[in-house]
């Protein structure tokens, strides 16, 4: 790596201290930009109940949060019988277990965690203390795995994307939904920490304002240079000449490239192609779906609360007819360059994805993509 | 013509008497779409605050606004003093009309309809009464001129759509910022009318959501089927073969028939080029300024108030970095009809748009495009 890797600007949450001693710290990202308020869990519960009412939030994350919520509910059954057997601890954690895979029915890396901690326990000999100890290492192992990734990405990315010096992206993919400097924001980071100075323009992303909300946020953490457009700016912005290169993240990258990512992407990608711009998809490994042929295969989730995102701007008639489609495919045609820690993948499409997709982590059958 | 013209589906003003006895009354658009709150005025001083705060809008209604306050400046005067001598009377409302021409900066309409007010009084030989009575009658025949052009660009533009069913619009032109059907959606009326059912895709129209507040609410009184997306919706629907024609409005259109209009029109014009879908623009031909070469030769407003129209969100941090561009420009190539009430001009550019530019009424040099 010749590029230099920051830390991550935020932390959306860790592990306190041993297994016994420790806690699941999580920033609340529901009070964020205002409010930096993190909350210590000790119960799964809790965490259950933060991922739900999406205090934390993004694919990667909600997978190390699973994982780190199984050492919470070990522990618990051990506080509370210490002389506990092996055969009825297993019987009791998998009841817990089960809560934690059910918190969201979506993201795919939630209950993916939980089977694998599921394994490690039945798989490993020992007491349920000695259980306790390999749950919290598995945990650290995936936690450890995410931050790399994201370190590799950012590297890769930075090393392809050198050069220019003012990007667009749209939604949040960053240090927020991840433990290490996210994915498409990951490269912006590197990039700064190389001196090269990158602005970027921040789609505020409607209609849940996650570019507005989250990712000024951890750019100005960051110390990167940015402003918040209206979705429809960047356009502009790309005839007069003011950006030169667009990067997201995907909920979901098809088997032939496709890109399945927050409504309003594929928008920005017509407009990038259109100007000669290059379009850039940053996401971890695990985003990639061998088992979906390609984006028009799935099912675009419309927001359950349509209208309510609406009237919560005070300003809508309340029999507003509304159409909130939360996610939008970007063909891979359109897309310049795929980075994940593998390194960059130019034209991505069904054949040179053929290596990538032999490498993706487990099944993905059925998912949808999440949130 | 051949196509039905129904009744506008919302009166934004209306006068409704004689001069003697009549008031100026404004539908509150600030108030909508949750409350319709008419007031009717007998001050000038009184419209003017309610243009000053946005209770009326849109360039082709704030002129005939303007010429009917001209009539309750002139009417006072009258009252105030029933013998006031024809030089003295002149005086005194010169004084008056300038402060309505000053209502706001940037419209064009509105100080040009206070000049033809002036022009009409010092070369109408009479009284007072009599002016105060020609006043009326020349604030009327503008008004009924708006309401015939927008009738006019209603039939043409709908003749030229037929067939067509599902549309897409940005911001609000319709009933509510002229007398008549306003002009992107009178086509959208006219085809209403004759039964063909459209349907229309409303872009909220960030950051100030004309399109929620403005489009949802008139195209529903005029019983439009319609239903409200974020502005980065449109593209994926056009890419899904959900979408038969784009058509907006326009601020300003250049001798070149290059379009300024409302932020968030060209990503929009972008994507239906690149799918092949006409992009409609309609306009009063008082919106045609051949004073102005093309597009970049406009100085884009940024929104004196950036950051507080996203901090009203309640969701972005205090220090937030904005970039809020109240404009776009929309290449004439990209344009694949231009309607005015002179009918419909299609692949509009600096020549065939010559006839046009002939018979724009009166001069607009230097003026910047109406919010």
């Amino acid at each position: 790596m010749t590029l230099p890797v920051p830390q991550p600007p935020v932390t959306p949450i860790e592990w306190t201290g041993t297994w016994r001693d420790g806690a699941l710290r999580i920033l609340d990202q529901t009070r964020l930009p205002r409010h930096e308020m993190v909350v210590d869990h000790n119960e799964p519960e809790t965490v259950i109940e933060d991922i739900q009412r999406l205090a934390v939030r993004g694919a990667p994350v909600l997978g190390i949060v699973g994982a780190y919520a199984l050492v919470l509910a070990a522990r618990r059954i051990l506080a509370k019988d210490p002389a506990i057997t092996r055969p009825e601890f297993l019987t009791r954690f998998e009841v817990d277990a089960t809560k934690v895979a059910d918190a969201r029915p979506t993201a795919v890396n939630l209950p993916a965690a939980v089977a694998r901690g599921l394994d490690l326990v039945h798989n490993t000999p020992g007491s349920p203390e000695q259980l306790c100890d390999a749950l919290l290492s598995s945990a650290r192992a995936l936690d450890a795995y995410e931050r790399d990734a994201c370190a590799k990405i950012g590297v890769a990315g930075a090393e392809w994307l050198r050069g220019r010096k003012r990007f667009v992206t749209h939604c949040n993919a960053g240090a927020l939904v991840t433990t290490g400097l996210g994915t498409a924001l990951a490269p912006l980071y590197v990039l700064q920490e190389a001196g090269e100075a990158p602005h970027v323009w921040v789609d505020e992303t409607r209609p849940l304002l996650q570019g507005l909300r989250l990712t000024a946020y951890e750019l100005g953490k960051g110390g990167v240079d940015h402003a918040v457009i209206s979705d429809g700016v960047a356009a502009g912005l790309m005839r007069r000449g003011m950006i030169d290169a667009a990067i997201t993240g995907a909920d979901r990258v098809c088997a032939n490239g496709d890109v399945v990512n927050k409504i309003g992407t594929y928008p920005l990608a017509l407009a990038a192609q259109s100007h000669g711009i290059p379009f850039v998809v940053a996401i971890p490994l695990s985003t990639l779906d061998p088992n979906t042929p390609e984006g028009d295969a799935v099912p675009i989730e419309q927001r359950p609360d349509d209208a309510d995102i609406y009237l919560t701007e005070g300003t809508a008639a309340h029999d507003l007819s509304v159409h909130a489609p939360a996610f939008d495919v970007t063909p891979a045609s359109m897309v310049s360059a795929l980075v994940s820690e593998l390194g960059v993948l130019e034209a991505p499409n069904a054949e040179n994805l053929g290596p990538w997709r032999a490498r993706v982590p487990g099944a993905q059958s059925g998912s949808a993509p999440g949130r």
